[in-house]
């Protein structure tokens, strides 16, 4: 029997993609049913069903399970469920579907990805999911901006997924399904495992918060969201390959595993937080690290607010710990890295380079000091800028 | 309510030591009662009954409790408790005793601590005893030579505790019983507690160790076992003063409670960590760091067997959760601090100076690395060494 944590709701993974033999037919089928766009956020939390990180959900949510998981982080089944996962169409195509079709979703492009049984139509609050989910209706918010953007209705009911996308092609090695990962953890003999959020290289910051994690836990997974990446950022290839020579140089081995897989934040801040805990526990993670403004955006949530929503639920809601923890740092008085928990010196003492300033060091070809990020780690990102001159 | 963790056994803490103002009318009372004499560890362990961190025993144990603490560490109760708390004396003078009687229990000087209500005299077998507490019965060992050292006759029943001995006056404001650390964690705000137990000044290391600690928890209860020094030692006021100075300069205010008990180490590893988290849990930690060969002695344990006895555990038999926490050092090639489990590197490139080696520094003038400890916490250490010459 596995040590490892138990999927969300206790029972057995339940990923939705289909098996590959069966897809090609269902496809066909699809290409003749009335055809659904998705928003891209939408498109990332069907692959996210398909791959059986939202278990137990079997689809899209109806209006009841809709209202439960704004208004107080349950469905109607009484399930612990933070934030709606939901798939919207216009109040037009709506029209041209009756409750019981079956209809295919589709990318921009046409490119169908899963057949979605509706079982349900509904219209929705906008406001009041925002106001529940972000605790904002303001327009600047960008995981609001998608909510304003949806749809006048919602679709809901079992969806059969077709298709993953260039992820598992793209990522080969990376790509990781929740079965996978917890294979993985088995074989590794773990039963405690923290999950590591990052869409970054990882400077010596992040090295040490993952290593407060590995002493704590079996093993620390690095779980990196692929998807669209951000004017800026780097590559997933280079950010692996830097991940690689860190882990290779300075963490013991069999200690680490890198994961990749395909969710588009939210922004959502601390409900957020209590998602991310709520996959990686289906992934089989027992803790999740939660830094400072985790999830966040701009100034919507206080700095903690991502550490605190945890103390509220109730017992059991979630079996995945977080791991809360501060903001990291060399400091020149502690003579090491800690965190804003553990030093209590000043500022002026502490060593932080933003992504926009460490982006101008390299342009400028300045030295990034040691104590902010491994020589190992800098050879490859310079190796990376040098290629974009 | 309070949010801390429970005494152990789930009911209110149980200190057995008498208030003040009955004292002198009892003690008056027990000069005229057959005076049984306690070797140091059983005096400590008095004391311990006394301040209530032995919760919820009422005193020594009676042979049902001593067989099944030392066979499967459950009393009689089916309570989990891991070493048998008991009182011995010769088969001579258990022979003046009839089971019903209270004695007074004196130390080696005559000075009455307690009173004893015999409930019961039973002789034990010592070997058994040995063979599971300490998993050897080789005399080399100090705990299997205190227990062979024993009378033949164990003494059991409920306890008065009368005094305290010189430690509350000694040691004031660091002597805190169960009660006491319970009501400061309240009033620091704090629900998840580390312990952290030492009876040596703070280095690097141990600095290290509390701060994963305190990552984890809302703050570390730095727990120093007072008592009977081993020569080279270094005394109580002036290893405080060393920890305050660490604490000043190098903790954030309010993340760090220094405190003092009474207890006479066992070296019984293992079984020994168990016992120690038992007794933190009730002075209302959580959590008890659990280092490398934990309460062990020469080689009689593997450096992780006090790790692995607490998955052996029933769930539940414990509230007080372990930190598993790897050997501790400064890695030149890692610019930092790191344990066993988070550092890759070759031994050479770690830091390590043994206790002997530290004090043959000071002795000689020597500098010793700020890698090692910190310079505050040196300066205190030298002016001691200072004043021995």
């Amino acid at each position: 029997m596995s040590n490892l944590v138990a999927p969300h709701g206790g029972g057995p993974l339940h990923p939705l993609l289909l098996p590959e033999y069966e897809r090609v037919e269902e496809k066909k089928r699809a290409a003749k049913l009335k055809q659904v766009p998705m928003s891209s956020r939408e498109l990332s939390d069907l692959l996210m069903l398909g791959m059986g990180a939202y278990t137990p959900l079997q689809g899209f949510m109806g209006e009841a399970d809709w209202r439960g998981a704004c208004a107080d982080m349950t469905l109607a089944s009484g399930l612990f469920w933070p934030i709606p996962i939901t798939l919207s169409c216009s109040a037009d195509l709506a029209d041209e579907i009756s409750e019981g079709d079956d209809v295919a979703l589709c990318n921009g492009s046409g490119d169908i990805f899963g057949v979605l049984n509706v079982e349900e139509k509904y219209s929705i609050d906008k406001a009041f999911e925002c106001h529940h989910v972000f605790h904002t209706d303001e327009d600047a918010h960008p995981g609001v901006q998608k909510v304003m953007a949806q749809g006048a209705v919602n679709l809901a009911g079992p969806v059969k997924v077709l298709d993953e996308d260039h992820y598992p092609e793209t990522y080969k090695g990376l790509y990781l399904r929740p079965a996978e990962t917890r294979a993985l953890f088995e074989s590794h003999g773990w039963s405690s495992v923290a999950a590591f959020q990052t869409r970054n290289p990882m400077h010596r910051s992040h090295e040490y918060l993952a290593k407060i994690a590995i002493e704590v836990c079996d093993g620390v997974m690095i779980h990196q969201t692929l998807g669209a990446l951000k004017p800026g950022d780097i590559p997933a290839e280079v950010r692996v390959k830097a991940i690689d020579a860190l882990v290779k140089n300075y963490f013991v081995e069999g200690s680490v595993i890198q994961a990749g897989y395909p969710i588009e934040m939210r922004y959502a801040g601390p409900r957020e937080a209590l998602l991310h805990a709520l996959f990686r526990q289906n992934f089989g993670c027992s803790h999740q690290v939660v830094g400072r403004d985790h999830a966040g955006v701009g100034s919507y949530y206080g700095p903690f607010d991502a550490h605190h929503i945890f103390d509220t639920l109730e017992e059991g809601a979630l079996k995945t710990l977080p791991l809360k923890i501060d903001i990291t740092f060399f400091c020149e008085k502690c003579a090491g890295m800690a965190t804003g928990k553990t030093c209590p010196h000043d500022e002026s003492e502490r060593l932080n380079i933003s992504g926009t300033r460490l982006r101008e060091m390299f342009a400028n070809k300045e030295v990034v000091p040691p104590e902010f990020s491994r020589v190992e780690v800098l050879a490859i990102l310079s190796e990376y800028y040098d290629g974009l001159d």
